[in-house]
């Protein structure tokens, strides 16, 4: 492992405990006869993940200076709404998934109808907590988050994605089809992520697109990727199911580019994703690194 | 019919047929492979409904001479919110629902999967609208409308009620726990409809508060009134089963209370309802006449 490699392994981590001890204070504790949702949620959330997006708010955020407190609730606010897509999607009505993160999923652990809720209420306080002053002090910048937290997540981002992956199980798709799929259901969300500290550290045009272009490159290396480890990773250490893809009859990147090229393509994609980022100085380095992370990474 | 109920009547559909202009224009057209998504959204939406909520955040923006283009965005985003409440409170999950104003519920007309994705991006949809420039020119009116939706629509609000509904099935509830349950399941995005024209307007707290208490018992009236036609109504006219409160041993006002404590205890809500207007002029009229409405409709 190089010093660079060790040196984001720490700052993931710290990044990590940073996050959920923020996401431990902003979701609602248990009480009333509602308990079990706010239950669910909390269980939802707080089982574990690489919670990869946050940090990449908040690596985005200190390019800008801008202070850790807010970015912590932009982060928090956009795990909510990965946590929310989670939970939904792995539903029976959707893919039916038993395990997430080596554990049992929500409705699982509960029932149904409490993840049909406890997603809603997730994707619903991602809003609450951007919207609140404690997020920013100026309105303009809250609700700038919130329309592109929104225009993501919505049916012409996230939730677009899975209608097309649901709807093409058993279709060919071709290369340009599944780039815009994975665009949708993956991209927005992490474009979302490389965005927030542009937002709001207010940076200027360019280098907001730059960091718009690092966040589409990232977003698709992140895919191949994992489609790579279903076809090549262990159920033990990925923490869910693999082979599902391909049991599923799903086209993905792997299975229209074979793993060679796939891998191929990843690594370009990585690549460009960290030209993207020129303009930045060294503060840039540990988003630098976090391309180089998602297409090695084992789970 | 008095002049001023039917005078009630006419505005409710002119305002029926403002939202309903509004929400055909903000909602996504169907197109790429994820088009049966937007269908979906679409034909939950416009397959009608009251568009009660819609008519309050009108009428309540009147009260401060609010642009009418603002009040439709906002009237659209609660209509949003409720809509994605119906299509998954009737999943097989939930209340397993197969009818809805008289037509099949989303989950009959689609599948489960695309009725769980249309539910998330309507109400993330919401929030979209809502943020949008177009709705109002400073970010701080917007992002309060967004604040106070997220915090009404969520675990301590909307969400909260149904899992309390959803956990109470079988259970004794009385009536200090069924007022609360109502309070948060319905009241909640009535009380944000009835004040998202003070917001609009940036009105004085009184007028805030008057409002807030006008809504407040403008809510419960209307629970109790559709408790009502749950045991009174007939299924034809309701557009939806009737009965189905007692054949799943649920507690309702009208359980609790029987059938006429609970309609002078409507009636009883709406004067003090029309009470709480009194700060307002004639401009609040429709109001007044909006909590004799929900008292004596028949669906």
């Amino acid at each position: 492992m190089t010093a660079l490699a060790a040196s984001f392994d720490t700052a993931m981590a710290r990044s990590q405990g940073a996050v959920e001890g923020q996401l431990d204070a902003l979701l609602p504790r248990a009480e009333g006869p509602e308990a079990r949702v706010f239950e669910a949620m909390r269980y939802a959330v707080l089982v574990g993940g690489k919670r990869f997006r946050p940090f990449l708010v908040c690596e985005s955020a200190k390019l800008f200076g801008v202070h850790s407190g807010s970015a912590l609730r932009a982060a928090a606010a956009v795990e909510c709404v990965h946590t929310y897509s989670l939970v939904h999607d792995d539903l029976p009505c959707m893919d039916d998934d038993e395990l997430r993160r080596g554990q049992p999923t929500v409705h699982r652990k509960f029932d149904e109808a409490t993840a049909v809720l406890a997603g809603d209420a997730l994707l619903t306080q991602a809003f609450e907590i951007l919207a609140d002053e404690s997020t920013h002090e100026l309105g303009e910048i809250r609700v700038e988050l919130v329309r592109r937290l929104a225009e993501a997540a919505g049916a012409r981002g996230m939730v677009g994605g899975q209608m097309i992956d649901l709807a093409s199980e058993g279709h060919t798709l071709d290369i340009g089809a599944i780039t815009r799929l994975q665009r949708l259901k993956t991209g927005a969300l992490i474009a979302w992520s490389c965005e927030a500290g542009a937002v709001l550290g207010r940076a200027s045009d360019e280098l907001h697109h730059a960091l718009h272009a690092y966040a589409h490159d990232l977003g698709l290396a992140y895919q191949i990727a994992d489609d790579l480890l279903d076809v090549e990773g262990e159920a033990g250490v990925v923490g869910k199911a693999t082979g599902k893809d391909a049991d599923a009859g799903k086209a993905t990147f792997v299975s229209i580019l074979g793993v060679e090229r796939a891998r191929a393509q990843a690594r370009m994609l990585s690549d460009q994703a960290i030209q993207h980022l020129d303009l930045f100085d060294e503060k840039a380095d540990l988003l630098r690194e976090a391309a180089r992370f998602v297409i090695n990474r084992r789970n």
